[in-house]
Formats: structure tokens, sequence, C-alpha cells
């Protein structure tokens, strides 16, 4: 009966095929934009879900962070496509493990992401998981037609800015893994975490960049293109890249590194370098996007924005140049599943 | 470090408090309006999960049905709203345990349903999960002011009625239970499906019931109140009590039960009565709605439309009236978490 997972002949692992050429794959023809937002009816929506040992690790995250994390990369969304929130939807699978005290944290969390942002609470569901918990966020935004902003409108020339820093978010993740091991290690030892305040609030309490949506509307600057940077600056360059029909350059020394995060790496292992947390680390939920020439000399006063690149023809792959001047061909991380 | 899960003193189960009354503490203040769909800015949103191993069972579901599945519970929370489907935006974590070709056949199924509605799909995500497979759809749609029904409009003496059958996909649920549990005891054994193909079709691929929202347009009745039937009808009555502020009586002798329903339950079980699998079986996916009394005449006469009773004063409980005269009080199940 189970013989559609056995059947071997003519199967594709899902890990030979990039994730973003399997989301193609599976949405081939159907017309689906590919930003971070649905756009219907004068409505975006955008869905983010949790899951518990994929996404969080109770180990070392407080509910009421949960809570906040799964509304804020919602909403991140909705400023990604330079959107303004306005309510939320949550749903939690979780199993009888949790209290209802546990769960009184968590939404203390949904509720203060939901008053920060001045997006309404819109509907609550809890069902039953089998093992620990899974959260689902729908965040509907609305958008005005001459400011909204898609992957798809990055052209030749165009200033490839982000915001904030890139690479902290994983840095966090990196130490609260540590900091596992030492504790699974010897269940006695107290966690080692002063000094790492920034890069920990990063990856367990981050926050859509709203701040930057509004300076660039007071400055009357539309991006081209724009997307969050949820799985790591190469990722969110290659979505642009693709949905505009274009190449980029980068440049690995304009790339905004924090110290924490070079601080962090260095502890690791000499084989860990900063701008690997950049490229590939994820969670950092800046914005990235692109603005045209003209637009340079507000963008580059703005506190927070930094120019990193511009975006080149078409008939080049997105690059980023090292100090050296060795270029390095950006690509898509592999789509992996943790199930063996 | 794990210790808001370990902390006893004041740990509420959640098992102690009803769903409905979890839900209502988590969002109690938010002006959640516990309909459906969310509505805002002209648009209603709502977001559906289903859980590898909660929600289905990879040894009965064929890949297909289930994105079949997955869509249609989703639209029928919109159909619930008396509105017209838009879009809907699909997540999908998988483990590597699913191949490419799996993914292909999921995304058939979602397809299918989706052009079925002339819904469009406007975003698709496939993400990892450590085990199994969660499927996320959020639908979108419009309405028009004159004719969006909430849970909340019930009234003193309005018609309760119900769409289709009841207990039916409960029933299929039985069957391929019952079939399973043969075929771990036996591998050799063929599962024995015949005669059930109508309770194993409400089952494993249910209908939003738009065909009754566009019955009641023509005729000109909007209902006063309604919701869909996807955990029973005493859940689904219940709902609409709380939100109307109202209590109503149904008649057992009223309810519509296939003939394949009472089938299932007398071969399972003495003790397990057809009307038992209408108020607490779940998956039905049928329209509840109310009515006023002015539309009796025009309610009537439609095909597959059934008034089982009505309304109510608020200081009554919601109740059903057995062929005997007995009057039994409708109350939530529990909510029940299944990891020990």
């Amino acid at each position: 009966m189970d013989e559609q997972l056995q059947y071997q002949e003519g199967r594709t692992e899902i890990s030979q095929l990039g994730r973003l050429a399997l989301i193609e794959r599976l949405t081939d023809g159907l017309g689906c934009e590919g930003d971070d937002c649905v756009v219907t009816d004068g409505t975006l929506a955008t869905t983010q879900t949790l899951v518990e040992g994929v996404d969080f690790d109770m180990m070392y995250t407080p509910l009421k962070h949960l809570g906040y994390k799964a509304v804020a990369i919602a909403l991140s969304n909705i400023a990604a496509m330079n959107g303004t929130p306005r309510c939320v939807l949550v749903s939690v699978a979780v199993s009888n493990r949790y209290s209802v005290e546990a769960l009184d944290e968590l939404y203390a969390g949904i509720r203060l992401c939901c008053e920060r942002y001045d997006t309404s609470l819109a509907g609550g569901d809890t069902r039953t998981s089998r093992s620990g918990m899974t959260i689902t966020v729908t965040a509907l935004g609305t958008y005005s037609e001459e400011t909204l902003t898609r992957r798809s409108g990055a052209k030749e020339n165009d200033l490839v800015c982000c915001s904030g820093d890139l690479g902290s978010a994983y840095a966090g993740l990196l130490v609260l893994e540590r900091e596992k091991v030492t504790y699974q290690a010897n269940p006695d030892s107290q966690p080692d975490l002063a000094g790492y305040d920034y890069v920990l609030e990063r990856f367990l309490k981050p926050e859509p960049r709203f701040d930057i949506v509004h300076m660039l509307a007071e400055a009357g600057v539309v991006p081209t293109s724009m997307t969050d940077v949820s799985r790591g600056l190469a990722d969110a360059l290659l979505h642009i890249c693709r949905k505009s029909g274009c190449g980029c350059e980068v440049y690995e020394e304009r790339l905004p590194i924090d110290y924490q995060t070079a601080r962090v790496c260095s502890e690791m292992s000499k084989n860990m370098l900063p701008v690997s947390c950049a490229l590939n680390g994820g969670e950092d939920y800046e914005l990235l996007f692109t603005v045209a020439q003209k637009d340079y000399d507000k963008i580059k006063q703005m506190e927070g924005i930094h120019i990193i690149g511009y975006i080149t023809d078409p008939a080049l792959p997105p690059v980023m140049v090292t100090p050296q001047n060795t270029t390095i061909t950006l690509r898509a991380q592999a789509f992996q599943g943790v199930e063996q």
C-alpha cells in the first residue's frame, strides 16, 4: 500500500534538484509570480511556517521569542513588497507536551510583534500535532500600485543595496548550538552567552524592516526590485536575477558584516568565513533591493543601507568579486531533507 | 534549559480546556471574529494545515487526492463565508523520503482542485521537514458586503439548515483504518473496499460546496449565519450559537445520513451510532447555515439542503432532540494531543 513511496525506478531525489528548480517544476505554467507575497485584489498575502526540530529548537528558544519571530518573519515578506501590514492569522499545532501556560507565553510574543507593527491578530487556531510544535503565520497587507515592489523589476546598471548587516543571525545560531552541545555533555554547566547579545538577538528575535520601507518612502525612492534575505544573500540575489532576467556583481568587501559575526566565526573554525555566513547563513530578514542610478545620491546618505554592487547584463551570471579580484559565481544551496 | 516545558507547578494541561475555550483564551481581547475566514480590506483569507500522521495517513492516502483535499478544505472556508475563491498559496514541507515524482502527484491534485473551482495557484513553496509531510494552504477570496455571511448573525426562530449528508467522511475513515489493520496483520491481503466507494470518496476527496453558495445566490437567499462542518455538526452548531449569542434545537431524525454511513457503523460495533458520526465525526465540509423564516418556501424545495432545526432563545443551550423526545445538550469535544 505504501508503494508510491517505495517505487524506485524513475525516482528523482529532491536533493538532485535545487530548491528553486523544484518550486519552478511544481508550479510550472501556473503564472506564479514568485514574489515574497501573493498580490491579489489589492491585498498582499504570505504564509510562513516554523517547524520544531527544523526551524527552531526548544532547547534554546524562549516561547515568547518564538511567537514574536513567527509573526516577524511573515511581516518581513510584506515589507519586502514595500507594503503595509494589516493582520495575521496564526495556526499552532501542538502536542500535549505543551501546557496552556506555554501557549500563553507563545501568544504573548505573537501579540507583542503584532502591536509593535500595528497589525491585528485577526484569527487564531490551535490544533493537535503528533509531536512537537508547528506554527504557521499568514500575514495580510495592503499596498499602493505606485510603490509595490516585486522581485522582477531590476534593470541593468541598477544599484544593489541591502539593509542592516548579514550573517549575524546565523552566527547567533552557531553560538546557541555550541552551548547546546556543551550543556548536553555536562548538564550542570551554565550557558556562556556573554558578549554575544547582538547575534543572539538577531537569531532569536528578528525584526521586519519597515523602518527601511518608511525611510525609502520619505525619500521618494521606489526600489526597482526587492526581496527579504531569509535564506542568505546568495539565494536572495538569485531570486532577483532570475525574476528580473539579469545578472549582478556584488563586492565581498562591501558586504555589511558585524564584528560579533566575525568573532563567532573565528572562534568556530578557521574554515568558517564571515562571508559564508552572509551568503548562505540565512534568517537575517534584511531587505535586499535594487534602485535606479538616479537615486544614488539619496541612497548613499541613508543610515543602515549599504550599496553592495550593481545589476549586470542578462548574459552574465550573478557573481561576487573578492578583494583579490577573483569572481565567484553564486549558486543556490541544495535542497536537503534531514530525515534519513 | 528545557525548564519551560518541565515546569509543573501551575501547569494546566491543554486537555483540561476545550479547544474552543483554549482558542478564546489565547486570542482574548484581540477582536478576533472567529469566522471561517478573516475579512480584511475586501479580501477573505484562511489557512488550513494537514499534518502527516495526524490529518492523513500515507498508508491509504493517494498523493493526488491529498493535494486535492488540501486545497478543497481551504476553499470550503471561503464557501462558508458566502465568498468567491480567487487564489491559493501552497506551502509543503517534506522530508527526503519523498521523491520529486511524489511531489508531482501531490501538485497534480492541487492543480486539479484549483481548476475545478476557478482558483489560481498563486504561490508555492517547498521546505524541508524533519519527518513526514505538512501541507499548508492559504486561500484568498472576494465577497460582496451584501451577501458576506458570518457565524454571528443567527436570530431566534431562524431555520438551521445543512447541505449534503453528515458523518460519511468519518465512515470512510473507519473503513480505511479497518483495512489498514487487516493489511498490517497480513501484508498479503488485498484491501476490500467494494461497496464503500461513496464514504471513501467523502473522506479522501471532499468538495467545497460552492454549488450550494450559487444555488442560494440564485434564489436570492442570504443566510443569516454560516460555517462549514469540518469537525462535526456539534462543533459547527456550537460555533454559530456562541458567536450569534443564541441556542438551537436540532432533531436527530432530521439529520441527513447516507445509508453507507449507517452500514459502516453497524459493521463496526453496535455502540457506533450513525448520529455520533454526524455530530462528532468531522471532515464532511458541508455547509451549516441559518436562514430567516421568510425564506422557508425557497429553502424547502432546494435539492441537497436539509432543514434540521431552529435557533432558540440565548438562555437555552444548543440541544439535539431524539426520536424518543429526549433532549441532549451538545458539547464541544475535548482537545487531545496524541503525543504521550
